[in-house]
């Protein structure tokens, strides 16, 4: 690996750790904008996303810069596809956020409303989901990704509860429906937050140990 | 650009087409499975996710041997970067068609009940959606995929009418609350791939005018 290109990879890792910073910022102000009831907090974290927006495409010509000017081969190669990915990955978390925020608008209307899934939890859990797979990215550590596997396990089944407890409470209080979708709504997105976080982290196991370890229930 | 470079991406164009055949296959037969609550095609969708998945990682293993002994720069860089994203969205269709036929084996406990949403309709769009935008890359027609951004709007508006129609649904007869809401989830993963065609379609802007159009609100 030559010198310029080494100041380039470790270009492209601090780029990448600074959209995780942003994306991070963007969800924990989304959840605490929902838990709150904090409208501004919410408009706040939606007009955040064109930079994030912005950054992603930064990145992108990055690596498209550093494989046409240094035409990577075997793991070098892998390790910007993996940035490449990740990137759009953390684009759409960042997406993500922006949905549950506008969820949060729309909830400030039920003030006095309580949710019945823990999403508070549940996001705390998805959010050390999106630090560890960035963190292992960077490390090259295939047991920090493996771990983000067995978290999302975990994110799957409070999902799959908040699922059964929003139809309860449907049940017990029909005219409170929109609200109720709403929380669900935002239950959804952190699922898919934890997915895209997944995704991630399968991609530093084949990055780091050269197996395909995607769609294998092993994970 | 070399017989051999071309004779490269013309293979990875076909097999981009035949994933893309793969995934229409599975989301035609998911969403035929949800109305004709058809158990038995539900289960085929389901175990046909495996062969997506396998056919994912054979096109990006493709586009990562072309990468390495081609070294392509400026536009066939971009074209081989944009079949990459195209195989993670495609794959990610796939998986959603997947989480389609899941629901179909549960509504088909709901065997009289009929859904409020319009499905088929919706179903139909996002299809043609999916088609159009590996057309447009295949072709590289900007055209034809600026008509997917169009499309995608239309799929945003069935959805948020499917919220609504829901919602009125479900306070009439909250006893049948979790038929609703495994109809509702539906809508929602077409609104998903939807997203993912437009994704596809953004790039395939990108590529053929060299401008992003991703996150900007003329598309």
């Amino acid at each position: 690996m030559t010198k310029h290109f080494h100041n380039q990879i470790e270009s492209l890792k601090k780029k990448i750790l600074h959209l995780t910073a942003m994306v991070e910022q963007s969800l924990t102000e989304a959840v605490r904008s929902v838990d709150e009831r904090d409208v501004s907090l919410a408009v706040k974290v939606i007009a955040a996303d064109e930079s994030i927006d912005d950054f992603e495409v930064e990145v992108e010509e990055e690596c498209l810069k550093t494989l046409a000017l240094y035409q990577p081969v075997a793991s070098d190669l892998r390790f910007i596809i993996a940035v490449l990915k990740m990137n759009n990955d953390l684009e759409r978390i960042g997406d993500l956020a922006l949905n549950i925020a506008q969820r949060a608008k729309t909830l400030a209307e039920y003030e006095n409303e309580v949710s019945p899934i823990n999403l508070k939890e549940m996001s705390k859990l998805t959010l050390s989901m999106v630090r560890k797979c960035t963190d292992a990215l960077v490390a090259l550590d295939a047991d920090q990704a493996r771990e983000v596997g067995a978290m999302d396990d975990e994110v799957d089944e409070m999902h799959k509860n908040a699922y059964l407890v929003t139809e309860a409470a449907i049940q017990k209080s029909p005219q409170k429906v929109a609200f109720f979708i709403n929380v669900l709504g935002i239950s959804r997105y952190l699922e898919r937050i934890a997915d895209h976080a997944t995704n991630i982290a399968e991609d530093v196991v084949y990055l780091v140990e050269g197996t395909i370890i995607r769609h294998q229930s092993v994970f």
